[in-house]
C-alpha cells in the first residue's frame, strides 16, 4: 500500500481564513485573500511583523480552525488505498501541540493517531507523496511533491499541483 | 552525511528510573531494574496497570528524567559527523508534548528542533539507522535498527544491539 504524507495548515486546516480575521478586526484592515496571491501577510505589514506572529503561538490559535472543503471526504476515501499520515511542522510553534493534537482527533477520527507526525524539517519523512504548500518541504523529500494551492505559492512554478480537494481526489483515485 | 534518528524514552531520557522510585514510594515496594528484565511493571503488577500508567500522562512527568549516562557528549560527536534526529513515540502520551519538547531543548540545544519528530508509528522514519529500545519500530524500518538495551527488551535476540552510549560511539566513530 503505497502512502500518502498530508499537511496541515492551509492544506487541511483553513488558517488564512482566520489568522486575516483576526488581523483584520484588531487592525481594522479589510485585506483579503487575493491580496495575499504570492505574498504572506508578515509581508505586506512588515512593521507589524512580530503582532502578526503573536496570533499563531497563541496555544489554542489551531484548535477551532475550519476544516479545508472536501478534504474529510477525500482523505477518508484515500485511505481505503492508502497509507495515510498528517506530517506538520508543528515544531515550528511549539505551542500549537495540544491544539492541533485536539483537532485532529475531532475532525479526523477515522486515522489513528499512530499516524500523526509533528516535525520540523519534512525530508524526515519516509513517504510515496507528499501533499503541502510549502515547496520547501519538497527539496529533499524523496517522494513525489504535489503542491497543494494556497495564496502564498500561487506563483510557485514546475511543481505538480492540485488546487483543491477534489482536485487531490482525481490525481490518486481516477 | 548519513542520518541517524534516535528515540527519546529508555535511550536518551532516563524512564524507568523516576517511574519506580514514583511507584515504589507510593505503593511501598522495593522493585529494581532488574525485576523488570524481559518484562515492563505494568505486567509485574497488572492490577495497578491503570495507576502505572497514570503516573506518565501527568504532563510534567517527562520534564525532569535524567539524560542517560554520556548520550549528550556522544551525540555531539555523532552530529559533527552525522544527521541526527530524534524521534519519539510521543503519539502514544499526547499529554507529554511540552515536556519532551522544553527537555529537548534543555538538554540538547546543539540540535535545531527543527530535527525534533514526535510521532507514533515509526515507519515514517527516513533515515539510515533507527536507535530505539523497542524492537517493534524496526519491523517496517527501512535503515538499519539499533537495539539499545533496556530492562524489558534484554531478551531479544537478532539485533544489532548496544548497551550504552559507547557503544553507540563505537559503532558508529571507529
Amino acid at each position: 500500500m503505497k502512502r500518502i504524507a498530508i499537511d496541515m495548515d492551509e492544506v487541511i486546516a483553513d488558517f488564512n481564513q482566520k489568522h486575516l480575521a483576526l488581523f483584520n478586526r484588531d487592525y481594522n484592515e479589510n485585506i483579503t485573500i487575493v491580496d495575499l496571491h504570492g505574498t504572506k501577510l508578515r509581508e505586506l505589514r512588515p512593521h507589524l511583523k512580530e503582532e502578526i506572529r503573536n496570533y499563531i503561538i497563541e496555544p489554542t490559535f489551531f484548535r477551532d480552525l475550519e476544516v479545508m472543503k472536501d478534504c474529510q471526504e477525500v482523505i477518508k476515501e484515500l485511505s481505503e488505498h492508502y497509507e495515510i499520515f498528517i506530517t506538520t511542522a508543528a515544531m515550528e510553534f511549539p505551542t500549537s501541540f495540544t491544539a492541533k493534537y485536539e483537532w485532529l482527533k475531532e475532525h479526523f477520527n477515522f486515522l489513528s493517531d499512530m499516524n500523526f507526525v509533528f516535525c520540523g524539517d519534512k525530508s524526515i519523512i519516509k513517504a510515496d507523496y507528499l501533499i503541502d504548500d510549502n515547496v520547501r518541504h519538497f527539496e529533499r523529500f524523496s517522494g513525489q511533491g504535489i503542491l497543494f494551492t494556497a495564496p502564498h505559492n500561487i506563483n510557485e512554478k514546475g511543481y505538480v499541483r492540485v488546487n483543491n480537494w477534489q482536485e487531490v481526489r482525481n490525481y490518486f483515485l481516477k
